[in-house]
């Protein structure tokens, strides 16, 4: 008995494994396609994933695994079995009885759906008409309505939905730390409001993509980053991806007249890299050998971009080797101005394009918007209105067209909903770590003040990177700060910085 | 009865694309890994590569493509049936019979040699010592032989290794063209070595490698390579690849001390890559959407390397433009002189180094080789022996060790026995096409002077690229020249071109 359970879970590991190749394959390709594959290629390209998805797809409900599962998820079973395998057998469990609910013709109509309605959206966003988009969500929506049906769901549906991509994290956890931030943040975003801008047009200045690449590569090695088990390329958006855990690969997006989005956003994609890097070497082969959600994965980069990237000791040590790139550009321009301006604030449209301070709010505005979709009874059709009325409630702005309104980003016609919440989760991770981090590493500013991010690079792998997904979000978030999700640490950092700033002490 | 025989066509071609998607993310995988895939993710890679591979070898020999095959190679049947589908039929039942015939253990055992065996050669090549590989040659050899007797062979055995990579060529054949070859080549190189060499030492100059990027580039549109069907990337050693019929890649590779692998090399695998570019859009999803031999692929790769690309036409007309590129380097250099330079032709150990008038030389040495090794009695450990008496002979230089002889490719240690025949064949068929081009064309020389490459390559894909795998070989020489294999024309091309050079008249 005891030597035939080792064989079971040889072989479900083994399972796994090929499973994982054609998911590896997919990668490269999801990868090439963003990097530069010839459009004429595209088409049939999309053929090959459609392929090698069913491959998956029917791997993860088909009747070996299932056998595997049942196998390993005996009760005489687990207590022999280590922690790294009974979560495995978790992780595919769970997948198998997502995926086995689904009727294989729906999923069919959905996938078809998917991918026409990202189409209709691209055209609908040129043209800022909602009512083209309209009847694909309203289709898109019902669909999923009935996925949390199969999958069964607690007395919040949307709970479904958010488990999807924060697995354990639901409505009413975010709805307590969201009010936080939303209660703190709207106030300072109003005061901001009322003071004066900093200078910034000066940040808007020649800077060849060379020179940006050449930084971009550099600041990756200062961050840590392994090259010899990834690359670095261009593309129009920034995005990290992992190939295997010896290829994690990153791009950014080089704007000839503006560093920030190549500078700050290798910086954040860095920071997503680390993480999938620096995931021990023991849970290689195994479904934990990634981030364990989106929104830790976010903690990551947005701990690098923001509160590393857009500190003021981090530009001390750094801001001499970014004059020296910049080829004299910013040589006329001191530090502080320089950190003020890279860290203006200002109410905007564009979810993508916000401050690290009004950034969250964005997200709060999907978020509640989704929320009313799936437990409450918000229509479709009324998304612009609703959409509009809360911008103008939390940020004091009202769009005046759906493009820099409800249609301006790709998700929801894409069937993503519930993944928006885990962007904001991400700030709100990543000061709870600092706060922590500040403990263990009380030099931190000084760390940054003399260019080395080694300890901190370490203190994130030792806490978090090693894990994958073997821990789960909250159990991580217990474990490394003791307590439970909590935004006043989030609060108390942006209220420091920015009344710093702005002067509103 | 009808009506099923349609389905079954349906069903196989469907089946075939499948199998076309595995083989697609199998050659995305084999371009990133020489484009700069990082090195700690090759490892796990060649899982992917053994698991996809596994699954394509599966679906060649499964019951199901047989059931598909016997029924449409039913004689009632065929003549219903289109040629596009009877010739489909043929190549995938020629590949059943391959791979059927291969026990699955010893398959096994062979790739894990194989795989062995290559990196073996690499240490033996560093170190000039034949004798680190024998064993593992041996053990090749021996597994191809026995793979030649379970597939079954006419009177020569090397046929059926020959037939491999050029279906239809025998030994009786290529003993005739290479016996004409070596006949007129020999004596020529010979003549030449009396000869006074031209000045060539102009040619090594600095290049950035950005200029020469620039230049390949705009000489492959030039050509009339798409480039939204395909993008040049930069490698050690230059290739082009198919990754789908709207997706053909070439690479190349810049020594910023010497312009000509990064331009010869791209106008070489430009001429492979219009070959793939312009198979008709009627093949697509059906196995004769490629090259139809590596012989074919040749002819087209030289056609535009030698045949055009090493003309005086040709740099005629491209020589102010290159000189521009070059940033003044070859400002003080003429016409006449550029020209001679890049076609001087002196013996040499290295194949791939070799001039175009020796190159057949090295091969007509290395399918001496490989035909004794499986038709006659010369044995592994004899090789280096043999190899160094061979090239005395024919090219009048003896290796003085190893590395430079027996050692030098890596095509045996990968098994590729019956390979090497296809690059001459390529410059036979190139010089034979050529002739009846400049029947068509008998402005060929002046369209060059004009820079108007376009009516060559139209010709070229009316006659060659258009049919993909639709026609053999040996179908395609005859119905483009009328007559079968020929070696006169590439001995008259030469000669030609080699006494003008030399002034040997």
């Amino acid at each position: 008995m005891h030597q035939s359970i080792r064989d079971i879970e040889k072989l479900f590991f083994q399972y796994v494994n090929k499973m994982k190749h054609y998911e590896e394959a997919l990668a490269l390709i999801g990868w090439d396609l963003r990097t530069g594959a010839p459009k004429k290629g595209v088409e049939q390209r999309s053929e090959v994933i459609g392929s090698l998805s069913e491959d998956v797809f029917k791997m993860t409900i088909a009747d070996e695994l299932k056998d595997y599962i049942d196998a390993l998820t005996d009760e005489g079973v687990q207590k022999e079995l280590s922690e790294v395998t009974k979560r495995s057998v978790e992780v595919c469990k769970k997948r198998y009885e997502q995926n086995i609910n689904i009727p294989a013709n729906e999923y069919k109509d959905y996938i078809i759906l998917q991918s026409k309605a990202e189409s209709v959206w691209e055209e609908a966003k040129k043209n800022s008409d909602f009512s083209m988009l309209q009847p694909y969500l309203e289709k898109l929506v019902a669909f999923k309505k009935r996925m949390v049906e199969y999958w069964g769901h607690d007395k919040n549906k949307y709970n479904a939905l958010l488990d999807l991509y924060e697995p354990g994290v639901t409505v009413e956890t975010i709805d307590r730390v969201f009010g936080q931030l939303r209660e703190h943040i709207v106030p300072l975003v109003k005061a901001i409001g009322t003071t004066a801008q900093p200078e910034a047009s000066f940040l808007t200045v020649p800077f060849s993509k060379q020179q940006q690449r050449d930084f971009s590569v550099w600041m990756l090695k200062e961050m840590g980053y392994d090259f010899s088990a990834g690359r670095l390329d261009e593309t129009a958006h920034p995005f990290q991806i992992s190939i295997n855990p010896g290829d994690v690969r990153v791009t950014t997006h080089y704007d000839e007249q503006d560093f920030r989005p190549a500078i700050f956003g290798t910086i954040h994609e860095g920071g997503h890299a680390l993480y999938e890097q620096n995931i021990s070497k023991d849970l290689i082969g195994t479904p934990l050998c990634e981030g364990t959600s989106m929104g830790i994965h976010e903690s990551q980069s947005l701990f690098f971009e923001n509160f590393i990237g857009r500190s003021r000791p981090f530009w001390e040590h750094y801001y001499g080797a970014f004059q020296k790139a910049a080829h004299g550009a910013f040589d006329h321009i001191g530090l502080d101005a320089f950190y003020r301006a890279t860290n203006l604030s200002q109410p905007s449209f564009i979810r993508i394009h916000a401050d690290e301070l009004t950034y969250p709010l964005h997200i709060i505005v999907r978020y509640e918007i989704e929320k009313a979709l799936f437990d409450g009874d918000l229509q479709v059709k009324d998304l612009p209105g609703v959409w509009n009325d809360k911008m103008e409630s939390y940020l004091g702005i009202r769009p005046q067209n759906d493009s820099e309104g409800v249609l301006q980003d790709i998700h929801w016609s894409g069937g993503d909903f519930g993944y928006f919440p885990s962007y904001a989760l991400g700030y709100i991770y990543a000061a709870q770590f600092q706060h922590i981090m500040l403990r263990d590493l009380p030099n931190f500013d000084s760390l940054l003040q003399q260019g080395n991010m080694k300890p901190i690079r370490l203190w994130l792998s030792e806490q978090i990177h090693q894990y994958g997904a073997l821990k789960k979000p909250m159990q991580i978030v217990q474990d490394v700060t003791g307590e439970a999700l909590n935004a006043q640490y989030l609060i108390d950092y942006l209220n420091k910085k920015y009344r710093d700033i702005y002067n509103l002490h």
